[in-house]
């Protein structure tokens, strides 16, 4: 089925094209003998943006394999722009909108809706707060305020803590603090002990100790902190805590960011 | 239009559910008369796992209005189980594979494939560093390596810099550092010098006056920080010299993080 040219794939959008853009890959990987050539085009407000974007698609879609679309723009009239393109329009927002119409009882008001931009302007500052408190709270620099922490991570140094926590800050404004399990902690086979009035906020991540090691190798080649032996017996020693503080943990080893983070949200019951 | 009960709406996927809550909150923001009770169900990978998804959802099917169902899971069996359910299925994977396939002329693998897990091992370490590389750099805080920085973001307090460094590195795994523009630049009327041999990756960030005093204020009440005089003259004073150097800025004050950041790799030509 392979064509000589990649196949152009366009994830468009009236705001990021990130929504666009993962589900549209989710789909693609369904064709891992297929060669695509991906670009995004955000923001696509106006009509005049739209006519723009159909010229590139169908500019391409004369010279080589049919042009895919990938769309998430809300705007009708932006959407019958984009459908009368020779490319082929995966309408994410106008294939849906009319079962839901029905089910509803109701008509969609057409309006882009408040899923970005100034209605936003208390989410985005709670997340800019939830940023700097990850930031304050990173590595367990600071205990200041941890009574208000939703959530405080755990692990051995590169499991994944300081990205993870990162992550639940920036995507859904949690209040989260981080510390490390070293080896001082190790060699007092217990949990730091400040944070044994707060063991209900904590979660634990381990990893593989191949991996770690892999990973710690990195950053410090041939050291003690990078051994495998050394992997093994911290990964082994913070299993032991969690279990005996009944915290819950995951194995980050094979999972990325998003994953660990809806775990983490999915295990402690918190909401986003 | 409105029912006495909130009507119950589920994310539900085989990973994260992100983007089933994502583009699924996008439709239902067509809808803002609507009342909806909103439930994430991740990680549905087994037939078992949703056999027990469609019996949460027609239990609450039985006794209020009916659910909507918004699902990006791969899998056909997961989808068949799903569609059997009393609730409104909205299959963003099934309802657009067919459409891929003929155009394709190739079947779909059927296979979850590698958007997550395993195969994203390099892209979890790429956004490892990125953070990591961010949390240096932060703030102006180092200039370390700062030749290594794919985007270096300038901008007065609180407009934004640290949440919008950090998601690029989470998301795109982007090399970023970000400088604050502080009182001295601005009587000095130029920018930092260290900044000057790196001109072109440079991106600014002002805001609107007003929602920059108001979000300085949160911080430090009263204090000349916050004034509206001196949140005027920053903004303006950063903007002149964006101008005078040439840097391409962006008003952030109506943005969100992500859109913020997609505007970024959309004028600097980064790619993600």
């Amino acid at each position: 089925m392979n064509h000589p040219l990649a196949r152009p794939v366009f994830f468009l959008s009236d705001s990021t094209g990130i929504t666009a853009e993962t589900l549209g890959n989710t789909l693609l990987t369904q064709f891992p003998q297929e060669r695509f050539d991906r670009d995004t085009i955000p923001f696509v407000t106006s009509q005049e943006q739209a006519i723009e974007a159909v010229a590139r698609i169908d500019g391409l879609a004369d010279i080589g394999p049919r042009p895919i679309v990938f769309s998430t723009a809300v705007n009708s009239e932006i959407r019958a722009i984009l459908s009368r393109s020779g490319g082929l329009l995966i309408d994410f927002f106008g294939t849906h909108i009319g079962g839901l119409e029905a089910t509803l009882n109701s008509p969609a008001s057409g309006e882009p809706g408040q899923a970005h931009g100034l209605g936003n302007v208390a989410r985005y500052q709670s997340r800019m707060a939830a940023v700097e408190y990850a930031l304050e709270h990173d590595d367990g620099q600071s205990i200041r305020a941890l009574e208000h922490a939703e959530l405080i991570l755990l692990a051995p140094s590169r499991c994944g803590k300081t990205p993870t926590t990162m992550y639940l800050a920036l995507q859904h404004g949690l209040l989260a603090a981080n510390f490390p399990l070293v080896e001082e902690d190790f060699e007092r086979g217990m949990l730091p002990p400040l944070l044994l009035p707060h063991l209900s906020k904590c979660f634990g991540l381990t990893s593989d100790p191949v991996r770690l090691s892999q990973i710690r190798s990195e950053r410090r080649r041939e050291s003690k902190y990078a051994s495998l032996r050394q992997c093994r017996y911290e990964v082994r020693e913070a299993e032991e805590m969690y279990l005996a503080k009944k915290i819950p943990y995951v194995n980050s080893a094979s999972m990325s960011v998003e994953e660990i983070a809806a775990t983490i949200l999915q295990r402690m019951h918190l909401h986003h």
